[in-house]
């Protein structure tokens, strides 16, 4: 597998479609109930259109992005996906190395398929952060923070928007189930098969539903990394975040894959920028899969955007490598992005957003 | 046939379309002409994203709602349909034990397979209201409203925006006639055999086209039974009904049976809400299939949500269970859909609409 | 062929395409070069949404249109179309008796295949109207309007923005030529094949370029009868012919045949019904099939609609009766769409125009 | 290969997909990426809707467009092309040889096949302008500059918005290179194989990230001959043009072959025009293959059209021959559609353009 046979992240995903048993294909792609929230993610990019800028001097563009503290060399993360080890047997051990040669950050799922101390020490390098919930049994996820602190994870992020596992209609059609040799290795395997949404069949990890932004309030005083919260996509959530101690904001519909019918996170960060008022790093995923689609993050107030499926196609593919060559692709085409669009650093993208983007539909007012 | 078979209602859909008569499948499935209102019932779901809010107690979602002075689970309802019969022997008696087995109201269609006597008397739990029409000869209307009285039916929904039958290409197409055996049970048949609309068929159940707003004061004299008027799409007409002694207002364009190219019904529920101001209860039909369907049409001020179609489509595949399983899934999707939006209650979902919808062009004035 | 194997014009089209040789039916189908305006022509009528209205008295509604001092039964007529015999030998004999049958006004084209004063003799009762064009000899167009005049035609129909044959893709690459025995019969044939369009094949019928207002006035002076300007799309032309003494405005764009990617019709009216003010009677044609098309033209400023290519359909499938039989199905069409709107007169339709008609794109301004 | 064989521009492209090898089809026909850009370039005309003016005096439209001091007789030309001996072993001297016969000004790409002294010497009556860019050696630039100058060339056209080489996925996937006999000929091969983008394969021509609007104002002291920038998008750009001694502008988004999800030239060219005022020559391409395209442009504002993709597909097909048809037919599609809109020239289609042109989404604000 050389990079040379992609053009794409989307050639990533065909191919990876024909290699991946269909169930394990589908685990990985599907989006909640009918995927319209995984379909907008992507075609809202589409509304949004360029007018390039010509004759500016963008030989030596700066992609250096700084999130929480760190620079890292693009504005690139891996965002946290559970059990790598479905589509590689180097599973997260092999996702974590990728992101140290790029020198990118890496969020680790608790739902990882490698224990996160395993993780840790077999790329030891790499910017780690552990994402985990607030689980019924607050036990649980203290312990998880724990752990990741001893094993030198950097930061904590915390899903929100999950009070219960999204609906997968695939996974139902599929039955799919994990396969032998394939489960949640910081936890206990539970005895039973469950279908449609595999943290199910994980014994302690049942989401709380009534967690609030108090439980925010006690994650906060169990640590002292940084805390970033995920799946923010409401202004009036952007607000209360900046209430609390927290560290910054992931804009997230997971993919698709909790609530069907949201809005895109695309059309949904404009509002949230503004209500952040630059107050909070603002991170963002759900759809990211060409260098416009970072360009135009970048012009509407994210700092960092995360990959998350391309990701798992490209390790299904090539392992390590396949995933250094596929954020290698998507980092070279953001990089010729910014040059054809006339921007020569992320603050040159903000400064002439109002010149650059203009939207058909979605921005209107 | 298990629950677990489907993971969607639209999954009933494509299984009853393999084992039903396609003219059958036809005739329950079809909109007028060129069945653009029906379409549009569902692809305007679709323009209404959500912004979801996070961190809010949902672990208790309650999703009871009141209606006419009683309180059901769900807000959830069967729409009346005709001729049960035609897709499962039990007919609509099957449908009424399962809207029993859930506490559900079922609105039986006077058009019904089975008389609307024997369906009280072999379901007697089960709330059930009969629709009838003003029809030309006013005895029958009565003699209907009296026979439904006396059979312990709690409430009467009359059908308006039918002063003809609706033009249905397809059963005109597939020579469509009622198979031997199903009969509109509660009139004489006639010794003809028309095509496009079974209620051709019926000896006495010729619609008045004649019929207006003193017809329905006319009925309202003949009962002491709560009057629901089905098929308002106009606030004008929604302000009329204001003014006369009805209980409660259907949202409907009949699932695009009649009128072809109305608006959907979820894009004609905002401006009658405003024009009702909460003054009289808001139910609406024609096209829900999904949880989120339901979350919107509430925040948009309906009360209650009627499903018509997919209840056939589950009679057809697994009689009285297959109903109850065809619901469960509906309202496991709402509860679902309810927490990862961040409400716990129907009220909680008005109170956040404007925060929580997005209209990209529907709503747009 | 009996009227109730179809269920709606379109029917007539999918099998009139089985039956009619490909040139021939792709000469009556096609619109010009990419057929933008053709399609067009018919999606923007599902822009329009309905917003029936419930509980009128509609059990006799009244479709009665004025014209010109004429009533005619249905705000219904024909289009002139050329060549009616390339469909069927009966010609335009045929397509005039079922005119006459359903009391309906014919618009001949002066490139009809059988001439003009042999139509009138053989359906000596139709309300016939003669099309024109100003052609270079203006003698032709003299002596046309003479014959008409003389035949006992009761208008002319003075066709504008044809200053040159439309161009058709579909007849170049099929190299349609008129087939033996079909010409235009009023004219004398040219001994040369063209393809594209047959008006080229036509001695003496070249149409005049420099064609302007100055040669309606003109046409006004050779003739006492009314003269109705066909092809007004704008509504400055509008504003133009109100200061001639014409009689009334088509607005066409010759269903999509002469320029492509103009306005639909029904896109184009609003403007120009505000423009004349009812101060001239208003037709409509190109792309009408549905009854609630109609519908919407009246409640949108139209006095009365005309249908083209679905007569020649009809024509082609079964002569006079077959004419008879579509056209009777699109009135009875408009009289349900009536009746479901709430509407018992084209009167009643215009004054609640804005309660029941809503557009999503179109009119918005 | 005659003329009548082909209804349309896009006929050309359909035969010539049969006929050239796949990857050089595709070496022509692709965009940038997803091909966004590509296709948005053709269906953005279609949210121009036309509303013709009917009995205007168009006998004789005046097509004649004047660009930088010369007359010419029609708002055509030729866009600039790498490699036109990819499809055609004449290459560029069939296409100058074409542009001559129907005195319409070619722009010759500095990426040519055919040395640009041969074409000039083997067509000598054709109006040449001459492609370049700002190379990283500047005097590449100055050296194909003055090669120009002596070889008669009449202007420039620095192309911008070029500071890297577009990605283009199908070529990648083909593993495109340039076929024996086949190069740059204006400049010395480079011994590479590079897939992707030709450019990449010829020494010396790295293109400059680092140039800026100084380097127009250096090229403008290389030369006396008039300097035309490719490529504006953005009307902040217009203006900094305005500041220059520049002769023209061209709107381009180089057929969408650079930045992806741009905006359609023909969506970009208001802004633009209201930046300038009239106060330089605005050219346009990308995307032009029909009459009506033409038209609206020049409404809105272009002076002259350039057409690029079409003239390879006709010389592919048929030469010199081929490339005189094929424009042929699209200046004769552009006539019809002046006649048919009303307009007698360019001045009557820009004073009447408010009049004619109507757009749904694209142009509302």
């Amino acid at each position: 597998m050389t990079n040379e046979c992609f053009a794409s992240l989307e050639d990533y995903r065909s191919l990876a479609r024909t290699r991946l048993p269909a169930a394990v294909f589908d685990y990985v792609d599907c989006g909640a109930c009918d995927e319209v929230s995984t379909r907008r993610n992507r075609s809202d990019f589409d509304d949004l259109a360029l007018r390039p800028l010509v004759l500016r001097n963008v030989s030596e563009p700066c992609l250096a992005a700084q999130v929480l503290g760190w620079q890292f060399p693009q504005p690139l993360g891996i965002a946290p996906m559970a059990f790598h080890r479905l589509v590689h047997s180097d599973g997260e051990i092999a996702t974590a190395r990728a992101a140290n040669r790029l020198n990118l950050p890496m969020i680790v799922s608790c739902m990882s398929s490698i224990p996160i101390e395993d993780i840790a020490a077999e790329s030891p390098h790499t910017h780690l952060w552990l994402q985990t919930y607030i689980f019924k049994n607050k036990d649980v996820t203290r312990e998880l923070v724990r752990r990741a602190e001893e094993a030198g994870y950097e930061a904590i992020v915390l899903t929100t928007g999950c009070p219960a596992p999204g609906k997968r209609d695939k996974n139902i059609r599929n039955a799919f189930a994990l396969p032998e040799g394939v489960h949640a290795a910081n936890f206990q395997p539970r005895n039973v098969v469950v279908h449609n949404n595999p943290i199910h069949s994980v014994e302690g990890a049942d989401l709380d539903p009534s967690a609030t932004w108090r439980d925010v309030e006690w994650l906060r005083r169990q640590t002292q990394l940084p805390i970033l919260l995920k799946g923010i996509m409401n202004p009036n959530d952007a607000l209360q975040a900046l209430s609390l101690d927290v560290s910054g904001i992931i804009v997230s519909n997971h993919g698709g894959r909790q609530l069907d019918t949201t809005e895109s996170t695309i059309c949904a960060l404009p509002d949230i920028a503004a209500a952040v008022g630059g107050r909070l790093p603002l991170l963002i995923d759900s759809g990211f899969r060409r260098g416009t689609d970072i360009l135009k993050a970048i012009a509407l107030g994210a700092d960092t955007v995360l990959v998350g499926r391309p990701v798992l196609w490209a390790l299904a593919l090539g392992g390590e490598s396949g995933v250094v060559a596929a954020l290698k692709l998507l980092g070279d085409e953001f990089r010729l992005a910014m040059q054809l669009a006339g921007c020569d650093s992320l603050s040159a993208i903000r400064r002439a957003a109002s010149d650059i983007l203009r939207s058909r539909a979605m921005l209107r007012k």
